[in-house]
């Protein structure tokens, strides 16, 4: 089973990253593009079995233990067979 | 409108990052992870008007022109309203 794990930048929360991005995609001609977010996406490989639910619950608990700081940042992810 | 882009290394290219991840992961009890890839996810906000086919193609090009290295990443989107 596969998990893939999208983590971003809360909203109000200051990326300069994205800023950087969007600027240069602004100079590069692509004026329509006024503003980029910079996130995270992971791709897990999971092993063993366990039901859908409990894969769930143990990789929530990934999330917030590792993959996301939830001080700053939020996540979703989604459990593909 | 706003393009969601995911940027992911290609298969085959090495990813210590990803690497790292999953050792950790495995280090805090979840011996399930097996494998990590760590991309990128960025989210764009676009102005101005358009056909979707149109904005597709700009932002196809954007990817091609600064938001991916071809050479090891690949990337796909999609355009929400």
């Amino acid at each position: 089973m596969t998990a893939k794990v999208y983590v971003t930048l809360k909203r109000g929360v200051l990326d300069p990253q994205g800023q950087a991005v969007a600027h240069a995609l602004g100079r590069l001609g692509f004026a329509e593009a006024k503003d980029a977010r910079i996130g995270k996406y992971i791709e897990l490989t999971l092993d063993g079995g366990g039901s859908r639910e409990e894969v769930e619950k143990r990789v929530d608990k990934m999330c917030r233990d590792l993959l996301a700081n939830l001080v700053i940042e939020e996540y979703r992810f989604e459990l593909v067979d």
